[in-house]
């Protein structure tokens, strides 16, 4: 044991004391009945002392090279959250019936962050980008979210207590169940141990049979009770509800905003004067029924998106105004960095794209253009990383998809989705509407367009095939350019070609009278195309809880008897920006006082102005670091 | 038939004519194909004739002195809702899978107008007032909704088609009969008119079996198929749903956002420093799942509610910036003036305070704030009153309730409520969840409060009423005031008292030794009460279709050849504040322009450039009035 890690143990241990004293003061204070704001200035100063050790034993960890440091993150994360909470920026919803698990409600000045940053976000996209911004109702019909896959495959796989009937998340008990032997059972063989890694790395991609094996041959059994679970089953995550008071028209509450638009693409196309690119914007709630939140403020059922569909030509998704974000350099972690088990790195964007790690411009413009909304806003640019999806993450259709995470007590989270979902939306709304959802380009000139003609004979058909004719000429036109071809070719040198019609059941030979096959050239005035949509979504709580873990810190006080929680915001986002208090307490300066207040408020500027003397909120300041 | 009306009658009959030609015109070119803006512009000059031609018919209304202007009222909505769905104010919610009734997006401009709106809500009652604003969930437990009444009485009386199932609300078709009858049956007698004329005024009072009775005595059969109709039975209008997987927790869509202010009262009483009065706001969703949605914009499945709740101390309800508004004078229709068949009048509002038609200052002060907050807004301040609610209208504990109401094509329409709902709301979730929610106010000096203490002697009641002592010291201790002093009278006059024993259900005789009454003076150092909420509820989505109506003009365009629909609307409120076009078409002007539009971005004003010299919007101006 060397100097150094003797004197961060010997530390350790006394700051361990006092924490455990204070915590003893604590638990007096409440059994003896004390005034809230006692019991709130021991807490606060208990998590102090809990920061200061969390501190130590970082250091102490370094010193001895492990841990992972998720028992410092926790004691970081809860001295937020209790900040948060005790300040009113969060409160559970529902607190006087017990709460229920996965709602939360903004209190005053969460609610003034929240309206500030969906403020900014309107600034920095729909204004700065002209984007379209519509609002849709949450309800929605069946009929839109069978189209979108939605009601078939938004769901989780679920287990059930056999007893109890409570409700688990399959792949949540599995991970639980291998993170816990790994760290905490170290007479597992290192076979054993491969394994459960292997078991955590794939376990987005077990099937539901898959999973159910996995927890029956682990043993695994219901967390609370110890009774034996059910095999897994779908569950699907939208609230659902009935429109109307027939109970014959299914609907739920939206999952996501970006059906809204998708639904409007032919109206917002017209809007646009049938030009693209154009983007539309859309801020609001959507709904998710989790089987059983956890990760507190991350994990909800109730949250806020706001959701940007940039639709752009398929063939042409160059961006204008690429230039400006192209010398941007921020942590990126594409897709072949992650399977060869390197790290995120700094890389240029316009390197980015023009290597095509990046899969086009108007991804990459937008890439930049959240990487600049989340650092304006007060994101911690050195926690901010732009991920790329593995394949096995991205669905079918989707032509490439990065994830910008943000890292916080929880690890790196995903904040803002952006996904170039190609024309998959538009194409599923449009098959089962009936409405084309699609863009024309008018040619200048018009195209000359080299086409395969296929003229079946029909008289010299008639005469070979009698009843069976409709059938040979409908298999003939049915014949795709390839087949037409080889056809063309053998009946050219062989006079004759064998033919399998499929609604006969057997092949029947042509000749060469009975069909003419040639290539045209022909004159088309415009091209008709579904259009690739690039979807950037933002988790608005996620990214304000994160923005909160990344301004917040502890300093001690004046006095040095106690350590203050700060919130350290960007003037952008702080919910109160001044506070107007007369130095010396005397009526002409309270009369001052006020008017500047009148000023402040007349212009839109949240203050609070304190002529007493004594501070509203004593523990917390809001600054500015910009 | 004088002068004026002939000429009137044959200026009506020809554009009657145009009328029907342009209608004629209109359908062709659809029936050609023709493209959308040539049809659009068909359609734009068709509302212009059908304006003319209500102008022209209120004219001869005039004349002749007939009609109620309703078909006038029709046309004119007709041509704003067709201007507004045109130009994307609103899109009937998810239209390309035939719309769900109740339903309707903000397009751009529409979505425009409404954040404009709600950012001047929230400038003009959160920050001018120092509100607390919070947000929580639209997903509610049912426990809440249990206590706030809403799961026992939140309901319509609907009927059922016996056969086909359609629903109805039963007071709609008794209100469609009755209305019908007395337009176009011109063989009733003044008795039957006078009967249907009563049952139109008493309809929101009629109770389940007295629609039903009406229904069946006037024959009513279901509208569309003329089928028997059920009877009348209640239908919940909240959207229900589950929250968890369990199926175990009911939950519903929130149906108004104040239930989630009084449920955090406790946390924000504290965070006000455990002081009244304060005032909380929400802005957010709510829903209705109404039967069968009529009045198109106005009566919706899903809209945006803003809502104050002021709490405030019952036996104080001042308010310190009262006369900030007393001097406002506009139109008051009280209770009086309703009942005696007077119409609204001008009333300085300190004048309807200080005479007690309005109940309070603080319900007065915000009566004034409303108004100043709509007409701001641009609603006509001669098309705005403030409606005081009949003693049927309002619920059992209100102490008062004012509704800001709009004349519209609808009528007069309620947008916003303004309600004194005294303590019910705290006092119901106080009961439901056992955490008390009520204020304290501490009083500087102890307080010396007369008391009645009785004192019943268990000795001597023992002795006389043996086992049945238990039951009579209970109702002794339970008499009120008046009862303990009326037996304490008879008691030192006669020496005993007859005494009624509700659980014994006999009367006993209590005799002066076997209970003291007395009143005795004791210190209180502070008085817990039950706060009165004060609520002000805006309907934004009706304020902002009355805006649009009131906004409203058509003027002929400069050549004279067409019909040109405006929205004047304040710079407030107006989706893009201007316009950045050259006057000429040069390189040079059109750099200009591009550096004034970045500019105007940046200072976050809404604006259209335009360097083609053909404007994107050849039909709509947004111009200022202010």
């Amino acid at each position: 044991m060397d100097t150094s890690e003797k004197i961060l143990r010997q530390a350790f241990a006394e700051k361990q004391s006092a924490v455990e004293a204070q915590g003893h003061a604590v638990r007096a204070l409440k059994a003896a009945g004390a005034a809230k704001p006692e019991i709130d200035a021991a807490i606060e100063s208990l998590n102090g002392l809990k920061l200061e050790k969390a501190s130590i034993e970082r250091q102490l960890q370094a010193a001895i090279g492990g841990g992972d440091g998720s028992l410092n993150r926790e004691t970081f994360r809860q001295a937020v959250v209790n900040t948060l909470e005790r300040r009113l920026f969060y409160i559970p919803s529902f607190k006087i019936y017990r709460g229920v698990a996965g709602l939360y409600d903004y209190g005053p000045p969460g609610c003034a962050v929240k309206s500030n940053v969906l403020a900014f976000w309107r600034q920095h996209f729909v204004l700065e980008e002209n984007m379209l911004e519509v609002d849709c109702p949450c309800v929605t019909p069946e009929v839109v979210l069978k189209a979108s896959g939605h009601v078939d495959k938004f769901t989780d796989l679920m287990v059930k207590d056999e007893k109890t009937g409570t409700c688990y998340r399959a792949d949540h008990l599995l991970k639980d169940f291998c993170n816990e032997k790994l760290q905490k059972d170290l007479s597992i063989s290192p076979e054993k141990a491969a394994e459960l890694r292997h078991v955590l790395a794939v376990l987005d991609d077990l099937s539901s049979e898959q999973l159910g094996a996995k927890i029956k041959e682990y043993g695994i059994t219901a967390p609370d009770t110890k009774n034996p679970l059910s095999d897994p089953y779908p569950f699907n995550l939208m609230f659902q509800t009935s429109i109307g008071p027939s109970g014959l028209s299914p609907g739920y509450m939206r999952p996501e905003t970006a059906q809204g638009i998708f639904v409007n693409f032919k109206d917002l196309y017209y809007y646009n004067g049938n030009k693209l690119p154009f983007a539309a914007a859309q801020i609001g709630q959507a709904f998710r029924n989790e089987i059983s939140p956890r990760q507190g403020l991350l994990r909800v059922r109730e949250f806020t998106l706001a959701e940007i569909e940039h639709f752009v030509d398929p063939e042409n998704k160059s961006h204008p105004k690429f230039s400006e974000v192209a010398n941007l350099e921020f942590l990126m972690f594409p897709r072949e960095e992650q399977m060869s088990g390197h790290s995120a790195k700094r890389i240029p964007l316009g390197e980015a794209v023009s290597r095509g790690i990046v899969n086009n411009e108007t991804l990459g413009y937008f890439i930049g253009r959240v990487y600049l909304f989340l650092t304006r806003l007060g994101i911690d640019k050195d926690r901010l990383r732009f991920r790329q999806h593995l394949a096995n993450e991205m669905a079918h259709y989707a032509a490439d998809c990065w994830d910008a995470e943000i890292e916080c007590s929880y690890g790196w989270i995903e904040c803002v989705g952006i996904a170039d979902r190609s024309a998959y939306d538009l194409r599923a709304h449009s098959e089962k509407s009936g409405v084309a959802l699609v863009a024309q380009e008018k040619f200048l000139e018009p195209r000359e367009v080299e086409k395969l003609v296929i003229n079946p004979v029909k008289k010299e058909l008639g005469l070979a095939f009698k009843g069976n004719q409709r059938m040979v000429v409908e298999a003939l036109e049915a014949m795709n350019e390839k087949e037409a071809l080889e056809m063309k070719a053998t009946l050219e040198s062989k006079e004759e070609s064998p033919f399998y019609v499929c609604t006969l059941g057997k092949n029947v030979t042509i000749k060469k009278n009975m069909v003419t096959i040639s290539k045209e050239i022909k004159k088309e005035h415009q091209r008709v195309f579904t259009p690739s949509v690039i979807e950037p979504s933002f988790g608005i709580g996620r990214i304000i809880f994160c923005l909160f873990e990344h301004s917040f810190y502890t300093r001690p006080s004046k006095a040095g008897d106690e350590q203050l929680n700060v919130f350290r915001f960007p003037p952008l986002v702080a919910p109160i920006k001044c506070t107007v208090f007369p130095l010396v307490q005397q009526q002409q300066y309270e009369e001052v006082a006020k008017v500047i207040s009148q000023s402040l408020t007349t212009a839109g500027i949240s203050h609070k102005i304190d002529i007493t003397g004594t501070h509203v909120f004593p523990l917390i300041c809001f600054g500015s670091k910009g």
